[in-house]
């Protein structure tokens, strides 16, 4: 019997808030391709943990044998090894297609909601990662998290302006991929699904199609997913 | 013997200058199909010349005895008509994760570029559409064509940005539909090529990956595009 399939999956000073977008892709895509799973809480600092893995950074996936880190090998290495399951992207035209929504999604999506996460996700990571975070992220943005923090509400119209396109192209159809989800969704869920798991006011208001949206992603996989 | 396939395509004062964002989804999509087309150059005003197709706007498409008006329709049309051609989409998959690509190019890319084009297409179009052009595109910019043309550099900056999701995309593989173009790229390929066609100033800078796709689309399909 092989052992368990084991995710390391990053986590807030409450092991049980998980946060990490690219963590959440890959929890979807796992529940996509039916195989069970059991997470392990890891934090930014923890990098013994995961260095048998070659990566410093979660998602972490060792499946029996086999390690693999960074959240788009897990997703391609899922779709060659489980290709009885269903597919991830559609083929290899789906998933050239996909690589555009993953673009949009880290390029525009994420890169509007740092902005306005940072500030909550320090306040609720493990005091020991706190340093790590606020030097690599006041690094990255060129701008204290306390700044950040004060200039809040100018950050929000270009994460709704974002909102916008994925708001159009789900008034047409169930998922990203159609009638059923397509990694396409676990990538923008992942990105969103950061949002709600740590910002401190809502992001998007009730019986918003995205929203929506989230949930019947959520609802499909069941609970397959997890935390 | 069938008639000849016709495209109505949106043309300037010069007939020979084509620039209509959907009519160059639809000449690409036309030639994937390999499909032989000859174009008929039609003004916004000729509004009786498409009047037998029951829409008010080209493309409109006359295929034998079928005629489809509206971009999208005619790229549906094609699909399910021509199956034994290379498929625009990459299957139900693909249609769907195309829908995305769709909604990002005309609610961003072109709503970036109708801000920096309409002064200048303003100028090349047919003196008799001028006025129904000014009327209809003031409205929907709520600005004067004048007002836009004054602050055209404030422009260029969510143009610019907006090219970033394509930029990145375009670095991991040739086209968006990957080794080959697909619809996605048609639709892409066809607002910056509204851009190519009418703006007064590059929007390009030389060996941008950008540009260099758009060649690579042109090239992929040689002279069964048409001018």
């Amino acid at each position: 019997m092989s052992a368990v399939r084991k995710l390391y999956d990053l986590a807030g000073a409450d092991p049980e808030v998980r946060f990490s977008p690219f963590c959440w892709r890959t929890k979807l895509a796992l529940a996509h391709k039916r195989l069970g799973f059991e997470t392990i809480p890891w934090r930014f600092t923890e990098k013994e943990e995961i260095a048998f893995s070659g990566s410093k950074l979660v998602p972490v996936l060792v499946d029996g044998e086999k390690t693999v880190a960074d959240s788009q090998a897990i997703a391609e290495y899922l779709e060659a090894t489980y290709p009885d399951a269903p597919s991830l992207f559609g083929g290899a035209q789906g998933y050239a297609l996909t690589a555009f929504v993953r673009r949009w999604s880290e390029g525009v999506l994420q890169a509007s909601l740092v902005k306005i996460l940072v500030p909550d996700i320090y306040k609720m990571i493990h005091p020991k990662d706190q340093p790590y975070f606020r030097e690599s992220r006041e690094a990255r943005l060129g701008i204290s998290i306390e700044a950040l923090d004060a200039e809040r509400s100018a950050h929000m119209a270009p994460f709704l302006a974002a909102l916008q396109t994925l708001r159009f192209t789900l008034k047409g159809q169930k998922f990203l991929g159609g009638d059923t989800p397509l990694y396409a969704d676990h990538i923008v869920f992942g990105a969103l699904q950061w949002g709600v798991k740590t910002s401190s006011v809502p992001l998007l208001e009730d019986g918003d199609v995205v929203g929506l949206w989230m949930r019947a992603v959520l609802d499909y996989y069941g609970d397959r997913v997890g935390k």
